[in-house]
């Protein structure tokens, strides 16, 4: 049961965690020094104990206790209760959704493991049973895993592992310099997927990507070339292991980690606009070999 | 050829239209009483000026003025050169991508008139020609429409109408409570599609969705609901005209508005995730029924 400790003054040294949680650079350094990361809102909060991340402390408003008992309760960390303008003051912003929680963050998984794994998302408990959607009807053995290429955007980082949940991709590979899934802005907007999917660094890059050739997937680089194929085309193979590889908005995936790929694939877009953001190409892609 | 005066007073009347970007509120006030719109960054302003809207005038600093030669000699505005410090004290941030423009907002269309119209999708002229792209393939009478309902979110309408560009969706139909498509951060999420698709609102709603079906339009209502159908059996039934109908993330479409519609139809997702959000959710309708 989390002890539950009243908060009066902001330069409280037992908040140290939740400094500034504007400031990207600051948190990079706090964050990483200190091995934590930031949980925000109720929901997320829950995913990320109920997913067998240590908390090392809660912050919140009293009126997020009750939504939060069970958690708590669960928990041996303390918990910070405090009025919602010392909490403003403390992080730098209105907190919304009410709850904070600083977690451990946990060894990163090997390659292999997360190439390999077994279908291992966790479903939260709360969740009702959804038999009759698509993806039961996905035959067993197939397996889909997705890359991403320097995406140092949080908010995409989030989404691509949102669009991954949502649409049965089971694992996420990410090259070193993608932006940290486990910082508070792209842990939002996954709404907790990236505490689900199994996910990890490929270093080095992309000669690390040589696991999953090794495990028989189909490698396909997305990307805007001429001379791709069609999706359409993709979906007709209907490959058995696929790794989708997304790269930036820009110059998408890299010439050196297309040229690893057993494929290059496009989503065929109409005449004379820009491409699909990063993580609208994600939602298309995984609902297209689904 | 527009006339080049360089501001160096924050203060100075004539960058009134500029003031104050970040204040939400401040901004629709001001920007529904003069009838005007920003937009923001040197590609968006192109397509603004190139897609027909009047501008007011222009603001930037020295180091935008070439690669916007062209549009500014094309207008009779007056163009604002200041210093990137002034920029900022007048906006209220960071001018990453350097030149604003000030512009005159159009008489909304009617609705018949985005239902009716042909494919009037602005191409800029400095886009590669790509024949070889999907949409070419469709038959020339199958018409797509996207109607957006009570999306309060200018990041989520700024996408779904990039979404509907990349494509091949031809018009955007708003209900009245939809966020301004014309609002700077819609335009830049939407990378200036709104200012290239035909849309207006629908008023009232959802009455005014009749329009739909007097144009013989198969009028199809997103939702999780368990007895929709799924988004394949849409696809396989290969209506000419569709109406695909987006609500909100939490609630989704209306139950009033749902029940206008000929189909309810469902994305088929994994089970105990969240769905995908609206943005995501119009990218995979939009490539399943291209």
């Amino acid at each position: 049961m989390a002890a539950l400790i009243e908060v009066t003054d902001p330069d409280d040294p037992r908040l140290a965690d939740y400094r500034d949680l504007r400031d990207v650079e600051l948190r990079k350094h706090l964050e990483a020094e200190h091995g934590l990361f930031l949980a925000e809102g109720e929901k997320v909060v829950r995913r990320a104990v109920e997913g067998g991340f240590a908390a090392r402390s809660f912050l919140m408003a009293p009126r997020w206790l009750d939504g939060l008992e069970e958690v708590l309760a669960s928990s041996d960390a303390p918990c910070y209760v405090v009025s919602e303008d010392l909490a403003e003051a403390v992080t730098g912003f209105h907190v919304h959704r009410g709850a904070l929680a600083s977690l451990e963050r946990t060894p990163l998984r090997s390659v292999e493991e997360v190439v390999a794994g077994a279908r291992t998302v966790v479903v939260p408990e709360d969740v009702v049973d959804h038999t009759d959607v698509g993806l039961t009807r996905l035959p067993p053995t197939r397996r889909r895993i997705a890359v991403l290429e320097d995406l140092v955007d949080h908010a995409n980082v989030g989404a691509a592992f949102r669009n991954a949940a949502a649409l049965g991709v089971e694992g996420v590979l990410l090259s070193p310099r993608c932006a940290d899934p486990l910082y508070r802005r792209a842990i939002k907007v996954s709404m907790g997927a990236v505490l689900q999917i199994p996910w990890t660094r490929v270093d080095p890059w992309p000669d690390g990507l040589a696991a999953l050739m090794e495990h028989e997937f189909t490698v396909v680089a997305m990307t805007l070339a001429k001379d791709a194929v069609d999706l359409d085309e993709l979906v007709s193979m209907e490959p058995e292991r696929l790794a989708l590889v997304f790269g930036t908005e820009g110059s998408g995936v890299t010439p050196e980690t297309a040229s690893m790929a057993d494929l290059r694939v496009r989503i065929p877009m109409a005449a004379g606009v820009d491409s699909l953001n990063v993580a609208a190409a994600t939602a298309v892609a995984f609902y297209a070999t689904r």
